[in-house]
């Protein structure tokens, strides 16, 4: 079917009775990230938007700018994909053992990793940003619902969207896996020139620790996830000044962070 | 708090008022999981069970099976937790380079592996299984609602059960992780020697080839989950015998593969 769906044959069960149906689904492709003809980490992710993934992984992965990148591949073998990524500098590039040696990763972000003083990260304190209007995180969950095709179609993808600062949707991005979304779109604000410092960041899953650093890595400054945040997220959003907000629902959601971003929430609560 | 539960002061916005509160949230802790000393993978998870974490991670990930582990040590550090594995022949141990060399992972499986041929598995057909009671599916989705203790409290876990042919709930584990809450089942089943062709598997979370790949390293034959399967976990799961079942709600769900061992779904579908 191409575009990242797959028609199977299925059996749907309804009280008890089951009727055979064609289904539509997910395609979920081994993804291979090679800096400059070095293998670095392989991921499962849908097969869209690989350009945006590869400078987005690169850049709150390894810290690779967009700008030092030269080229990107995207190579279809038997096995998946490989994303082959060329670097201006080679030699300091991620390819080099720091700041993290193996770093693959998907579901939890950091799980190449062998060693457990890989896993702390230290992203630097986020930039100023802008002051949310009033409402416009409520403006942003409802502006995302129409915007996410592959899931509409097959209800197994997550987005990772930006908005302006009114809440309405400059980008989007899906992915099979949170991770990979939210690295999709991170690559196509560098990609259209979108600074972080102008708006802010909704995800439809939930906000792990990883999820918290890859924003901050990119320099956002308020993330909002439409499920839970972790304590480890939620501390690491108050290290480094990064606005955090859950269980985005209609009509209510909870700041865990920093709430100066935003309108009405009062400042009086000791973060502890 | 102890027991993989943090509280954090946070702000509650509803219908535009903010009111500070304190809110309960789900641990997330950097594991490393290490066999006969050396350094294997870090993921991260929640800080409970994890002698079932270790068993299962290392039947499914290395198929190491229970007897070749001759002790667990969980070592609370700095950085984290370190899961200490012994086991009985360390040079045929998963610290060998077969089958998969950097086998990291969490969210996706197998973000350690740097290659794509390490991705592709092809794990050994799952036993005839037992077939279902008609109801069972619905009694094992009524059953577990109650028995998530953790996400209960933080709405931020998965959770992996073990269920009879009639839909009674026998095991049930939870975690951050998809992947980990599903090797925990896998190693507590191993630890209460359950053997896995006398029921199934009910997830919380989507099935992706990992989820599939894990239930069926374990001989698990059927697997249901409560939302979304992905296209190679459908193709994985019809060539290794598998029954898995997705979008698991109550009053319907859908069969993906090998239908056989459910009362009452027409064989009729051709599998394409």
């Amino acid at each position: 079917m191409g575009n990242g769906l797959a028609g199977r044959g299925v059996w749907r069960v309804e009280a008890g009775a089951s009727t055979p149906a064609q289904d539509t689904l997910a395609e979920e492709v081994p993804v291979a990230i090679q800096f400059d003809g070095a293998a670095f980490a392989v991921m499962m992710a849908s097969p869209s938007d690989l350009e945006d993934l590869a400078i987005g992984f690169a850049l709150t992965e390894c810290r690779l700018p967009a700008d030092a990148i030269t080229a990107i591949e995207v190579r279809e073998v038997i096995e998946g994909i490989v994303l082959d990524i060329t670097t201006r500098e080679p030699a300091a590039s991620a390819t080099a053992p720091e700041p993290r040696s193996i770093p693959g990763r998907s579901g939890c972000g950091l799980c190449g990793s062998r060693a457990l003083e890989d896993v702390v990260r230290r992203p630097a304190t986020v930039g100023e940003g802008a002051r949310l209007a009033a409402g416009a995180i409520e403006a942003a969950l409802s502006a995302l619902r129409s915007r996410q095709p592959l899931n509409a179609a097959t209800g197994a993808l997550h987005a990772a969207a930006w908005f302006d600062t009114a809440g309405d949707l400059m980008l989007v991005r899906e992915d099979i896996g949170r991770h990979n979304a939210l690295d999709k779109l991170i690559g196509a604000m560098r990609r259209s020139g979108t600074s972080a410092q102008d708006g802010f960041a909704l995800v439809t899953s939930r906000a792990s620790y990883e999820m918290a650093a890859k924003a901050a890595e990119a320099g956002i400054p308020l993330l909002a996830a439409m499920s839970a945040p972790s304590a480890l997220a939620v501390d690491l959003a108050r290290d480094c000044g990064l606005t955090l907000v859950g269980f985005t629902r209609p009509g209510r959601h909870v700041v865990y962070s920093h709430p100066q971003r935003l309108d009405g929430v009062a400042h009086g609560n000791v973060e502890r």
